[in-house]
């Protein structure tokens, strides 16, 4: 008597599976809420993923077995993406963006929810293959692109700190050197945010030689666990080698261009 | 000849207005992306919004007028937010979050884009009929929240800082007596983070006395915007009074109470 229509279904199914990216739903789930066989639930979802795939809105997965049930990964289109990368090099361009010292006022940038959901979700299909445990970043400015590349691949994030508070219980913490600028820094993780021998995917906002992502990659070992990925929205181009090796860069600034024509590149696409 | 059926259409357009909360879409956006007509796609939207409302997973709104549209509204049932709060409040109960001081460990809450994600549609329904322009918070532990906040309604983040940073462009700072320790603090901002006589929504993880949030009213007051909202996960249960007024809170924390036992109760429900 609770019967819903097939359009139905569909509008609630779609609903849930695109609320919660990368979350497997059984079957059950949907059988119980709309009171329907498993059979009707799977020719629902057939038809969501075939218009996902026609309109490039992401993918549908089917997971078979005993753990089975099926999920929603956002993936951006190739259409989509490089017009989100040309709308970031020309915002990135402006003029006013400049600051003194070389640097380009990004802060708005990385709080903006809508840049950060896509970019997150880039960065979600790079290491959607790669186990990931926990995203890790250091605060601050990462910590929104972070919290979404986490949600989409639906695990936790861990923020590592600078400073050292009463109410951050027993922490760990290292010594790195600041690519920048060469000073000894102190880096605070809490000493039970993750389990042992985790696989962990770095994600931050700027690398300049490395020197933070390489003291993430310390602290992350004193944990006991593993880098397994490292994601960066935007890296500074220089002549000398970096301190990390195997990154995945969403853009290449380079400052040492003549101020007029600072150079921004992606290489995404 | 690139016609769609029911079924898929409905599937996409929950898809599209699902993936970004409070954004107006025109019926045009949608004639246009599958050939139909006006009335086909109003038809379309009657289903989604009638289905969303029996299974309660959120509001669809239509807008009539020039600048009219649909947009969706992430609105969570009392059941659902009950069933969030009971997880909450057990989780805050567990002993070994307990931290010398009275502190209860919450990072690893303030951190999980689940939690942050259902607290977030939280704080959005309560302020959505204010006209917020800008979410505000300062670093570091609301920044998801205030994050989520921003993205369901749709609207840029402006996150506060306590230091002050080369790649920060010219700020505007003041001096705020944090209420925990009544240590003088300062608090800076990019000065061209929001347009002046913005409408400002607030969010903070935590207010002790209400000295921070209190530091924030300043800020946004010299940003010559105003505050129209004030939203925290947590306030503890203090017996002076507030700095803060007016404000919207989701947990009271009595640590007042025997070690055993920190009163939290929520009072959303």
């Amino acid at each position: 008597m609770n019967k819903y229509k097939r359009n139905e279904r569909i509008a609630a199914i779609t609903q849930i599976l695109v609320n919660t990216p990368n979350k497997v739903f059984t079957l059950t789930c949907f059988t119980e809420l709309f009171a329907a066989s498993k059979s009707t639930i799977s020719e629902d979802l057939v038809i969501v993923k075939d218009i996902f795939e026609k309109q490039k809105l992401g993918k549908i997965e089917t997971i078979t077995g005993a753990a089975g049930g099926v999920k929603y990964i956002p993936i951006i289109s190739l259409e989509k993406k490089a017009e989100i990368i040309e709308n970031l090099r020309m915002e990135l361009s402006k003029e006013s963006r400049r600051i003194p010292g070389g640097f380009i006022y990004l802060a708005d940038i990385l709080y903006n929810p809508n840049y950060v959901q896509s970019l997150g979700a880039i960065f979600a299909e790079e290491f959607i293959h790669a186990s990931i445990d926990y995203v890790v970043t250091v605060e601050t400015k990462g910590i929104p692109l972070a919290l979404k590349t986490a949600f989409m691949l639906n695990v936790p994030l861990v923020v590592f700190r600078n400073t050292f508070k009463a109410d951050d219980g027993p922490t760990l913490s290292i010594h790195y050197a600041s690519g920048s600028d060469g000073r000894l820094k102190t880096m605070y993780a809490p000493k039970n945010s993750m389990g042992k021998g985790s696989n962990v995917l770095i994600i931050d906002d700027f690398m300049r030689a490395g020197g933070t992502i390489q003291g993430m990659q310390s602290l992350v070992k004193e944990l006991e666990s593993h880098v397994v990925g490292i994601g960066v929205l935007f890296e500074e181009a220089m002549s000398e080698k970096k301190l990390v090796d195997d990154y995945f860069s969403i853009f290449t600034i380079d400052p040492s261009k003549s101020k007029e024509h600072v150079t921004i590149q992606s290489h995404i696409l």
